[in-house]
């Protein structure tokens, strides 16, 4: 299988894919400046909370690394300026502040190795995302039709994926499956990444729109449904790409199994329900336009919720890379 | 209200409003030719059952006007074959193939006075119109909530439109309501049309891509959704645009009732049920691209059905312009 992993670094230089430009142009670009980074993270065309937590641990370490000749003092210094440059072109994403927290404990006890550092952020989200897969995959039957949404896929992590990684787990397993992306409105991650890695990879690949999922589940044999997460609260409530609640809802009205797949630093056992989760409204432009196009009155209103959250009675099973958990969810 | 009637017919001028240029451009253009009418169907820049019925009405009865100097057995054979052009811009279409069996009637009985027969074809949708929005609204609550799909409006047909003239009329009344417009990929007449008709109209709308549909039922007040129909069965169920029966999934979900607003012409009794409705599979571009831009890899499998067939068991009530039905409905 060609997996297209979105951050790789080989030879001592780190590559991106710039996902802004795919699915037409496929590019592995060296990045090679701060600034580069900051700018590729900014304008998501690093895009996936994992895939920026790796490619921003490389982006500070070789910097630094530029600068090996400064005396330590100073050269601290500047590591955490770099750091804190980092950190602030995505404030909210978890896995960059963890990321970054560990190249900041390396500096603290006097560490000039930060590329160490950096490989084994990389290393543990790879290993991460085949544990995922693993696990993933036993819930997917040999010749399995499947609906996914959003892209959680390789171009997201370091890895291969986490719910996607199970597909591709279950292919590289033998088992032939069919995967119906859902194109993910607003912002079209299914259209222009899954179904871009997926078909690239070799696995059966069928787009279709956000509002075709409930035919397809009642027309087609469908037999589950798998989804990544951003953030599962103690009681399995997850919140995840607006438009996942829509399919969950569905499942369960057609009978079919909906499961999530994460790493389980996206679980926050202090937060009692999805209730308390905070729901980002994105800007008008999104829902208005699309790829620049204008589709609608200029000014009509819109509401643009970029997560919506799937109460943890329509999960079947919520997978992490410890272990399959099923309801009553208690984490 | 401003509500912007897809076709009107004045000072014995046939004017439409080219949609494909909604929402950018609004503009009433004359049709002066039969070329033009048909070029006007088949580039859907006259779209909506009824609104193409009385449309091509006009210009098959403007055409033979130009023509009056013709002797009645040309004309007569020159009239049949204007008809037949006519209905070849959109063999599928029931209400334009119902609209040309009335002109064929005329010219049957030795009648060349096609143009009060299309005036006739016009008036009778207008009430049509007028009395489904009188029904539709009695379902509307003061200060009403209300989702909707696709365009069922003024652009539509050569009145106020179906469930969407059921929110002029409510408004019209006197009910402040608000309306949420989905967007209705593929095609977008949610957010070309609806949005920018209702908007027009001074009505409160809120445009959201398929996908909010689930996350605004569950954190707004939602009083009910109301879509039109494309065909409906003898047992009630209904085939309307794909996205529909989701939203109907949906709406049972979350306790909210749903409703379809559909002419009786709509209803076919012979249907015993929606498992019986061909639906039709469009072109694979329409999921490929959006507005010309493409969105996915070139030659990625798609699907692309036309319409979905929402069960008998989740519609609330199906208004017609004779009564309100309830279930269990028998046609």
């Amino acid at each position: 299988m060609r997996i297209p992993t979105g951050v790789t670094f080989e030879d001592g230089k780190l590559y991106y894919v710039d996902q802004t430009k795919l699915p037409g142009t496929f590019e592995k670009k060296e990045c090679t400046t701060l600034e580069e980074a900051e700018e590729a993270i900014r304008q998501l065309r690093v895009r996936g909370a994992p895939a920026i937590a790796t490619f921003a641990s490389f982006a500070a370490a070789l910097e630094m690394d530029r600068k090996r000749h400064l005396a330590h003092p100073q050269w601290k210094v500047e590591a955490e300026q770099v750091i804190d440059r980092l950190l602030a072109t995505r404030p909210t994403a978890v896995n960059l502040s963890h990321a970054m927290k560990r190249l900041r404990e390396r500096l603290a006890a006097g560490d000039r190795s930060l590329l160490s550092e950096a490989a084994a952020i990389q290393e543990e989200d790879k290993q991460l995302c085949d544990a995922l897969g693993k696990s993933g995959s036993t819930l997917i039957p040999a010749g399995a039709r499947v609906i996914t949404h959003c892209n959680t896929g390789a171009l997201a992590t370091a890895g291969i994926g986490t719910a996607i990684g199970s597909f591709y787990t279950a292919a590289a397993e033998g088992k032939d499956i069919t995967v119906y992306a859902c194109e993910t409105r607003p912002l079209l991650q299914g259209a222009r990444l899954t179904s871009w890695e997926l078909d690239r990879a070799g696995i059966r690949t069928i787009l279709i729109t956000d509002s075709m999922a409930a035919f397809i589940m009642k027309t087609e044999k469908i037999d589950l449904v798998m989804v990544g997460a951003d953030r599962i609260a103690h009681n399995g409530d997850t919140a995840n790409k607006i438009g996942t609640l829509g399919l969950a809802v569905l499942a369960q009205h057609f009978g079919i199994p909906f499961y999530v797949v994460a790493p389980s630093t996206s679980v926050d056992p202090n937060l009692a329900s999805g209730d308390l989760i905070h729901i980002e409204e994105r800007s008008a432009a999104e829902v208005r336009t699309i790829a620049g196009i204008s589709t609608s009155p200029e000014h009509i209103a819109v509401r643009n919720p970029a997560f919506d959250v799937t109460p943890a009675e329509l999960i079947r099973a919520i997978v992490t890379e410890k272990q399959i958990h099923f309801p009553p969810y208690s984490f």
